[in-house]
């Protein structure tokens, strides 16, 4: 069973979930060994080697966990947290922690094994943003969580274990540290002045351009001014709205965005693996005038981030302004 | 000139340095590069490659910057920071900044290309922990600065960008947002129970004994009850001492414990890249009874830390007692 520990000093909580990896020989030079080859458990023909599907795009008719889908959601077959369990907190001050209860899946995008959120069309990338608001709109059901976290991992540099293009979102009892400081930032920053932090970054933005990577109707992607890593790149929705899953009308032009801004790194960094997480409100957290959705694309270019992670502090050898202008300047297909 | 930028929703500073790399192509295909082959500049002979020596650990009478030393620091050729500059905030609120003020240092650990801390006596991890000691205490005269964070980036998954051991020495005007985070937790923590959370974590600990890996007179090395990473280990002092500065006869001690610790996750991960960090008080703070200052070492063993930079939200698949326990059990010199 996985579980949920407090650190007793920060009071941030991690899964601790040995379900996944077991021996120590298992983390033996991961840097060399290359994913998938041979069989895929994602593609067309292998329903039957994944958990049985939540959610699939498929013809009407057609038998769930059989070909024929465009889309499909299932389990994590090597799930983090688990559905069942108990969310009371157990143990002394020093070393408290709970069931890992919440939910893991996987969103498999395409079937086809050689496709990429960069070659899929239009209509599947919009089709796959559709895929996660149905999800946590289905989530939010289940009173005892507080988070959906959305997140795509491409290629092993940037954690992803399988090759097939695919998404994952991890539903969380607890409202992750980052998106909580985020949270309560941008509170801070509309109590002094009545306005909202990320509303006021795309007005300003837009007037000085210098960090704007491109924009649509709905949406403008841009490197932001403390960037933490190069062409770190955010997609923001230019209308206030505090929660991914309230957009419907948007997700065309989110699609389009999305696609070109990975169009954009691949031509700029020769197609390097990234990642990219959602950022949105807490569920049932209400239209909160203070927080804005909007997704944050960060490619997996340099090995900087080193001692990072021990101390909270970055150093980004990439100026964004340099960044947006060689990824505004990219020739690409949109 | 570097930058310090403020992010304005987190309030967390980054800096900006574009001394270091500066086109999209340095970011291609990182993962295939070799480091070092060749030319190193770290080797006893090529001392005129690097800038001045700043301290030096050679037989007394020889000349600086001439080969015949055992320990060497230089100044980073390609610094983050500088030490010119002014600390006032310039900008609209969205997008303040100041000039990236501080130190950036490099400590050459053995004039010999083919050791690493592992294979260095112990007189010479000792002489290391003392040159991190006396630059801490140089850097303090300067009352621009706040922070001395030393860490350590072996091997190129974890950062280091020459093959040669060394260690890393920022100076900030800042205290970086997770120690500033762990000094504030520690504190409330003390406030709640008159307690320093650091003693009554290794107090519980030893009772227990599944999380701790070895220990020596003055330290103990135990894998934290929260690891965010496999193997993730603590070297922390017995004793209540607030900053890693004020340590000096436990400095013996210390070495034989971090050569020890290295040694064990060698032999269970097959020689892993790894960062270390110095987690100690903010210069001048005086002697905090909440905060104790302690190393984090964290080997680079798995890419699971994907999506984690966007989220700050962790997915350890080790337990960390399974990691104490292969730790504590390897065969090892000490």
């Amino acid at each position: 069973m996985p579980e949920l520990r407090k650190d007793p000093i920060l009071g941030r909580w991690v899964i601790i979930s040995s379900e996944r990896v077991n021996r120590p020989t298992d983390f033996h030079r991961p840097r060399g060994r290359k994913p998938g080859g041979g069989f895929c458990p994602f593609c067309a023909g292998n329903e039957y080697t994944t958990p049985t599907e939540i959610l699939a795009y498929r013809p009407e008719g057609s038998a769930p966990n059989s070909p024929g889908w465009s889309l499909r959601v299932v389990p994590n077959k090597y799930p983090a947290l688990q559905i069942e369990g108990s969310l009371d907190p157990v143990g002394e001050e020093l070393f408290l922690k709970t069931d890992g209860i919440g939910a893991h899946e996987v969103i498999i995008e395409t079937p086809e094994h050689e496709q990429s959120l960069s070659t899929l069309s239009l209509k599947e990338v919009e089709a796959l943003l559709w895929a996660y608001r149905s999800r946590m709109v289905d989530l939010e059901g289940d009173s005892r969580l507080q988070y959906v976290l959305i997140f795509k991992n491409q290629g092993p540099a940037a954690g992803a274990t399988l090759e097939h293009s695919h998404s994952q979102l991890i539903a969380l009892p607890i409202v992750p540290k980052h998106v909580r400081e985020e949270v309560d930032g941008s509170l801070s920053y509309h109590r002094r002045n009545g306005r909202c932090v990320y509303c006021d970054i795309i007005a300003r933005e837009g007037e000085l351009r210098e960090r704007v990577v491109a924009e649509n109707e709905h949406f403008v992607a841009l490197c932001p001014f403390a960037s933490l890593f190069p062409f770190e790149t955010w997609i923001v929705p230019k209308s206030h709205i505090a929660h991914y899953e309230h957009s419907s009308a948007q997700l065309p032009s989110l699609a389009a965005l999305l696609r070109e801004s990975i169009r954009r790194l691949n031509a700029v960094l020769d197609e390097p693996d990234y990642n990219y997480v959602i950022h949105t409100s807490p569920l049932r957290a209400g239209d909160l005038a203070h927080y804005h959705w909007h997704l944050e694309l960060i490619p997996k270019v340099s090995q900087v981030a080193g001692f990072e992670w021990g101390s909270g502090f970055y150093i980004n050898p990439t100026p964004p302004e340099e960044a947006a202008a060689s990824l505004r300047n990219a020739a690409i297909d949109k």
